[in-house]
């Protein structure tokens, strides 16, 4: 018999099925898009081999040391002056550097959800931030939606249908799994029902650089300053595996954000974010950005033709501005997770919509990711996924005519 | 008005005396005794550039990608050979890679503490597991001890006086605060009274390798592999501020903690796994440990004769066989809290006890590290406490004869 009792909240963590079908997926020969991840060829390796070498041998000592839990001063002062040119209320005191934009998931939930407190998330939404949360023991309250992103009578029926809301989580550019980004006057709105519900926002933006048509609308956090804690990463832009992310809290949430951030780990390694730092501080960001937009915007390109080729009639979807997914609904009678083992043994893999729902979800949705494939293999990969689904719906009609 | 509410744990986050006190100390000619930071001239700088320069040339994409949650595979098979050499029964499998064992503290906490249930720690304890412990709302145990470690009596009552403990968190390798080290006879007897009482424990060893003397005994989670989550770290024989740790969980608790981690973080930083891996593949680890060893061996005798000539009558102190810290109880009437402004003003800094407590502590107890000064400065700050307390005393004695 185990020694062990496990607490209440651990019922609420469980085994990640994408993990699963991940593995899955990296079988031999298997054209994947299913990943969640960067192009590993969009890395600029040089620049942080460089950085890396500069650190080590001008700072070496402060760099391997324990450091502050707010993080690297100048790394801090660089966040604020990126987020002030994109309109926020930013000053450094207000930035915490995190261990990849994960941690402040992890950190939000701690601070500001109690057991059966109701948080309100987009359907579908992020499936990190399900899993970042789910330990506190939330309720979700769905937020219904459209093309344009969460429905504002959607937040103000919050406090009729969910009292006591701690947050609503919102993605507004190029969501992961959907998508979609929100536009201008559908911020405006949002913001404003978010106020008059007295909702605050907790904003995740990941993917805001990868813009392939037009750059984003201001975020919802220049909107409401003090209503919003908005999180930031250089995973997408940079590389993931440096774990490095960012959040920018009002005054009144920091101390406590920070208390929970040395709890946990007591700080980002010092090294990487002076790597980073040492990366980004000349501009160089802006100039690599350019580069992975023009790479992915072939691959977004590529795939927005292979399903116009190569999906059967009465599939849906919409060419993302932005990100690094496709949103897919396939026609009646397809089920998703279903059809995976197909989809596997034709050697191709995607993730099923239905893990990215809080609650119950369309089973006939998937997201496709177009970022680590080439744009022969995107067109090759959406071939056979078009002949699974074709197959399956042919073999249908034949039993129910 | 503010629109966010706090959860209710979030009461139970507070600012660190600590980091406060640690601030006033970091003042210029201020001789500080007071960190609990390794000495910055012990981390293998050449080691460690050279590893990242390895990585970087010969598995960048790899090393700056998205990983796995578990830890990178080859450290984790290193940490398991070397448990092993401890005569843990360790596989791999059984191995989490933790950013700082700071945040081993922090998963085990999550997936093992309900509010309101006990948890069982050492009088004084390490404060930072008090700080990633409280945020899932415990209640304290306090464990009576000697200068032997916890009494096992203390285990034995633990379902009488506090029934559904959770676990005991034991130190048994120099403690932080206290310096002092298990022996085998109450390391059997304490693993004995936690098997009686059913109480799992939670084994933290950041300090193990730091023995001056002669090594010390096995670890607790060699006698009872089942009942025991242990926590390693890189961060005392290594450097910090790659934040590098791990666990090592039975079977039963493995998945939980695993799933725990992904939420918390998705993974720790791949690039740093691997550079440390390339540091410690071939030996390096027990070759550069051994420097150390001789580095902090000289400080400590040189902090013991210090004390032994400079403190006053009736202080009391055992100097430590290893880690980094002297724990002193000063004399009646002196209290450590009160005095350090004192100490401040005449140029030195020290922690004290109390913040160790998790309960109501001994005001006149105070933590002295060894490391960061040299045997010169460590004799001249000690002549100094000596001063501030002796003047203290006297002045004492002039009102109150």
């Amino acid at each position: 018999m185990t020694p062990w009792s496990l607490a209440r909240r651990s019922a609420r963590m469980n085994p990640s099925l994408i993990r699963e079908i991940l593995k899955l997926a990296e079988r031999p020969g298997v054209l994947s898009m299913a990943g969640g991840l960067p192009s590993a060829d969009s890395f600029p390796v040089d620049a942080i081999a460089e950085a890396c070498a500069r650190v080590m041998a001008q700072a070496p000592r402060q760099a391997l040391q324990y450091a502050a839990s707010e993080g690297y001063g100048p790394l801090r002062d660089w966040v604020a002056q990126r987020l002030a040119a994109m309109g926020l209320r930013a000053s450094a005191e207000q930035v915490l550097i995190t261990s990849g934009s994960q941690q402040g998931l992890d950190l939000v939930g701690k601070v500001l959800i109690d057991a059966g407190a109701p948080v309100a998330v987009e359907s579908p939404t992020y499936l990190g931030a399900l899993q970042a949360f789910n330990p506190y023991e939330p309720i979700y309250a769905g937020l219904a939606g459209d093309d344009e992103g969460p429905l504002p009578g959607a937040i103000e029926a919050l406090p009729h249908d969910a009292p006591g809301t701690r947050f609503a989580y919102l993605l507004p550019n190029f969501q992961n799994p959907t998508g979609r980004v929100l536009p201008e006057a559908r911020r405006d709105a949002l913001v404003h029902a978010a106020q008059a519900a007295r909702v605050p926002l907790v904003e995740d933006n990941p993917y805001g650089d990868l813009w392939y048509d037009e750059e984003p609308p201001a975020p919802l956090a220049a909107r409401w300053p003090e209503g919003t804690v908005y999180l930031g990463s250089f995973s997408k832009v940079l590389a993931p595996g440096l774990r490095l992310g960012y959040l920018l809290a009002p005054e009144s949430l920091y101390p406590k954000l920070l208390q929970a951030k040395q709890a946990a780990d007591l700080h980002t390694p010092g090294f990487n974010q002076r790597v980073v730092y040492e990366v980004v501080r000349d501009g160089f960001l802006d100039r690599h950005v350019a580069t992975i937009r023009a790479r992915y915007r072939r691959q977004r390109d590529a795939m927005a033709a292979a399903l116009v080729a190569h999906l059967p009639a009465l599939s849906h979807w919409r060419a993302p501005l932005g990100g690094m997914f496709f949103w897919v609904r396939l026609p009646e009678g397809c089920d998703a997770l279903g059809l995976l083992p197909n989809a596997l043994a034709a050697g191709i893999a995607y993730v099923p919509g239905l893990p990215f729902y809080a609650h119950a979800g369309d089973p006939r949705t998937l997201r496709l990711s177009f970022v680590t494939l080439s744009p022969q293999e995107i067109g090759d990969g959406v071939a056979v996924l078009g002949r699974v689904l074709r197959e399956h719906l042919d073999a249908q009609g034949e039993v129910a005519p």
